[in-house]
């Protein structure tokens, strides 16, 4: 049987085709209401609206220190004229009004007479300082509406108001269920082509992050009838089934099927990327449960919870969804998107100068990375072709502001000792961090230039002078830039190859052996132009390297494929032939530095990093990594 | 002994001044570290930085669904010369790719032969829609910063790159001492003068709500000793003790000796208002334990936990606090503040026009309800005195701003119809919200003038014409104007009195009774004019009415101070009347409509009110609660 046709149904559309198919099949509009203690109600929604069934406070009290009076026997005090009374009480704020007193006089405002009276030099007003009953509650008023969902203040409220039980929402019930012959549970050993079962955690993690009951089963093979029984047992129980992976249309791919055979399919694929191959439908029974299939990569699965079941499970609540806070960022680069697809782009944020700047993460559905680091998610609606760089985007918020604000933005090349410096920077203090995007030297340089950074990593090698990155600086910025630039570290660069050396390379001179596939940086890389560099000292022609045009985007990448057997060698860093126990032939030993606006060296923003690179402990753990020396760490060499 | 002096510190001042008596008295500056299995540790924070163990995926795959191809295999393929291929593999998307094979080609651009060969019109370079090992994950790459709390996404990543145990901080443990000899547990039947304890109910759920263990103890008596006695037990298993109420001045305010004799004073008094009679120290012991007391009024018990308790827990933590979104509103009103306090005004939001529109709630530090109504927070610094009308401020945001988006927001006359009617809109549908703010008829239609809200509730007589509500729009509006006026309902006004109305009243003329004490309602409410006229009508000179002065704010408010016996009358509708079982002395028929800009019939955010008044049941519901006829109920008279 061919699988059915993936369409490209609109998001909110979807959301609508797939609530009428829930009403149609016959699905509870609402989850149950249960009655609950109120002290235990917190997070739940009201399932009724909530009346005052007493006043409160429920007596009047004094709302001062002092003493309780009858305001009629203050006629007349005045400074000239004082009134002494026999007859008053001491109260202090909060004590119920004794009885037959109708005012509170303030401590400071009177004079105790040896004799034991009270002498007041100004009459007193009917309920001054008295605090009514009623003042915060009066019995019968609306507390709460239906559909509320209770914060600590609001049971505070209720069981001021005597409402001690709360008829309300119970939990959503969420159940997972993962499929695939490759998956296996997380913790297991992983044999060739397997996978674990990351999306099941995740899933089930933002079900009770957002308030529900999730449970998931075990893990069902691609097999449709196992896949059917599974899906119809889990409905059993289930307000929400989640059916993972299989969503698509390739050959194992069983969920739009079994959805169609379990009860009614009502979509299958949406306008949103990551996220496309969504299925959503309904498993027949009594009464019929809501399924949604999720793909397989993790992305589009985080993403697909937010925008398909979030909303689902709140209306089962009957609640509004919560929503992330958003705020307008500068893009730091011009952003393509399709056209036909909801673009959900992981951003990274900073504050460089005035603004907030969001440089997007990768885009790939299988980089949940890119959703780790990610600050905020940026959507490029269907029809919008993206946006230019510098232009103004709203940005929903995957992170604090505040946060936002002490994080210092590295762009450009990648080094391990900046991943060692962010550590270092968060532990010392848990408000900072230090974002680095890997985009080659050249292109921290121009994003410094435009202001979307705050540091920008360099190892330029000028090939002319035989000067690192000095030489850049003027032909990007312009002669005049006020800039600064601060040695990181100097590190050795290399070639990784497998453990032994097996084919016994010993320079670049080996790059061209027929035999030999090579794994190249991307262009604009301090490693590619050093590769260049020294390939054109030799009279090299990169032509004739297998490989060359190959591009990996960080040291770490080069040592993978290289570990992996994909390639035989790359040029890098020692520190990622340690990283994937790899043998080191080293070519040349190069500064790293960072560039940055002058200014930035008195930013509060950049200080705790310029202190850290006077750390010994810091250079210690840098040259513990290998291949690294910290002789000029710190030192400022413009 | 007489208890030391309150001071005024400022907030962060004395958040600093906490941190330091802590850091002196031994308290641990982290709560301990714990190993949790990755799936268990969502919403903990990172103790240690975590570090990719393996790469993910860790292997490459196919990227599409389609036939795995050695690339060499389809040099010189195109339109004129296609190549046939005898192997190749068949792959769907995240199959491994089979040995050999370098490349994908999609299914869509495979021509498969009768002789089962695959037909390619066009060259594939190596890697084509390949899923390289380390695309998300390059094993050793850092995944997480210590202090980090983490997220479904970030176990996800942790799992997947073969971390699946977490060091992370426990839950901090938080015990909650509430103190008070008129305190009595939630659920209890009250005598006089006794409180219910919702303050520790509330303090427990906004501990949880932050990650925090909290558990409270019971009631202590106001007895020094005791108290002592309670500290030093819960700090034994805490790493934040809270002691509730006494941190004030008063006789039985012992909070500040207690924390003095068991620990160190740091801090008797803040700068902030409500909530400035904080304690805040350290209790001894081994280690030693930060200790806040927290005022016994809600409001302050509430803030004070959000100002001083979580950015302590979220230190302990190592952990950046929790950050509440932000917006920039119109104030709705003038709003004048003490210099020399932070100022934490509750205010009440909607958009109105283009404006996000905030108005002030109560301010009293015991009016919970100022909470439970706000969405959103104005701190007004203690340098400055206060905001003109419409000014732009700042709010923190207690709700979504997707909600605020859908509230109705009615300034004016209070009727308990807009409570019915607020309720069966939210049952109706879960993100719409009626807001009603009670200033009065008049205060209402100024309102609507300025721009501030969607709907004026009036039901004002103008003496002149007998007319009601619309003589004044003109005045107020001027004479051209583009209102709409809606009738909301037909009430009855009259005489709120005691059951058995024991002093046998039967009318306005019996208000003069030299034996009788009245209760008024404020300037500018309709009511308060019905009483002018109706007096006017007789000659009665309104200072020959015991209690005319006294004002209350809304009917329910008379009601309650007629039922509580601090007076024997006052007019008001019906529905106020059965509220607290009084009986009622009808006076007069008036109209309550809601005055509107015309354009507000066509506003989106009003249709779901328009269709509730056409709504049998709604009518129905509001003629139950007796004294209203819904005869005219949605007729537009202007």
């Amino acid at each position: 049987m061919t699988s059915p046709f993936v369409s490209d149904i609109p998001a909110e559309q979807a959301r609508r085709a797939w609530r009428d198919a829930c009403a149609a099949a016959g699905c509870p509009p609402r989850v149950d209401a249960v009655v609950l203690p109120v002290g235990e109600a917190v997070g739940r929604v009201t399932a009724e609206s909530v009346w005052a069934r007493r006043s409160s406070p429920a007596f009047d009290s004094a709302a001062m220190d002092g003493i309780a009076v009858r305001s009629a026997e203050t006629v007349g005090a005045a400074e000239t004229t004082p009134v002494l009374l026999d007859d008053f009480a001491v109260v202090d704020t909060g004590d119920p009004l004794p009885g037959g007193y109708d005012a509170v006089v303030m401590r400071e405002h009177v004079h105790h007479t040896p004799d034991g009276r009270a002498e007041l030099r100004a009459a007193v007003p009917p309920y001054q300082h008295v605090r009514s009953i009623g003042e915060d509650i009066s019995a019968t008023e609306l507390l709460l509406p239906e559909g509320h969902r209770l914060r600590p203040v609001d049971v505070a409220a209720c069981a001021a108001a005597g409402v001690v039980e709360l008829l309300v929402r119970r939990k959503p019930r969420v159940v997972i269920i993962p499929t695939g012959d490759e998956i296996r549970p997380v913790g297991t050993e992983l044999g060739p082509g397997e996978i674990a079962d990351t999306n099941s955690m995740m899933l089930a993690a933002q079900a009770a992050e957002i308030g529900c009951d999730a449970r998931t089963t075990g893990i069902v093979a691609d097999d449709p009838d196992l896949i059917t029984a599974a899906v119809r047992d889990a409905a059993g129980d289930a307000d929400l089934v989640i059916l993972i992976a299989g969503s698509s249309a390739g050959r194992d791919d069983y969920t739009a099927r079994v959805v169609a055979a379990a009860g009614a399919l009502a979509v299958h694929g949406v306008a949103v990327r990551p996220g496309h191959p969504v299925v959503l439908g309904t498993v027949a029974g009594d009464p019929a449960t809501p399924i949604l299939g999720a793909p397989g990569y993790p992305v589009s699965a985080a993403l697909t919870f937010d925008i398909f079941a979030a909303p689902m499970l709140a209306a089962l609540e009957g609640a509004s969804p919560r929503e992330r806070p958003t705020t307008t960022a500068r893009l730091a680069r011009k952003l393509a998107s399709a056209i036909g697809s909801d673009d959900w782009v992981r951003v990274r944020l900073g504050r460089v100068g005035g603004d907030v700047v969001a440089t997007p993460l990768p885009r790939a559905a299988g980089v949940l990375t890119s959703l780790v680091r990610a600050d905020g998610l940026l959507v490029v609606p269907a029809g919008v072709e993206g946006h230019h760089a510098g232009e103004q985007v709203r940005v929903e918020l995957l992170r604090g502001l505040a946060d936002v604000e002490r994080t210092i933005v590295a762009i450009g090349s990648h080094d391990l000792v900046l991943d060692v410096a962010a550590s270092a920077l968060r532990a010392a203090d848990p408000l900072i961090t230090l974002a680095s995007s890997n985009v080659g030297s050249l292109g921290g340089l121009v994003a410094l230039r435009d202001g979307l950074c705050h540091v920008a990593g360099s190892h330029l090698l000028d090939p002319a002078t035989g000067e690192y990155t000095l030489p850049y600086l003027d032909r990007i910025f312009g002669p005049h830039a006020d800039l600064a630039v601060v040695r990181l570290v100097h590190r050795d660069q290399g070639l990784l190859v497998a453990p032994g050396n097996p084919l016994g390379l010993t320079g670049i001179a080996d790059l061209t052996r027929p035999d030999l596939r090579y794994v190249n940086r991307q262009r604009g890389a301090g490693t590619r132009v050093l590769l260049d560099h020294e390939l054109g000292k030799r009279g090299i022609d990169p032509t004739t390297i297998s490989g060359y045009s190959r591009e990996e985007h960080t040291h770490l990448g080069v040592a993978a494929a290289v570990a992996a057997g994909r390639a035989d060698t790359g040029l890098g860093i020692q520190a990622a032939a340690r990283a994937f126990g790899l043998d080191f032939v080293p070519v040349a030993r190069e500064p790293y530095d960072l560039v940055l606006r002058a200014a930035g060296l008195d930013d509060e923003v950049l200080a705790p990093l310029w202190a850290l690179l006077e750390q010994h402990d810091f250079r210690n753990e840098v040259e513990k990594l290998g291949g690294y020396s910290c002789a000029e760490t710190g030192r400022r060499i413009r």
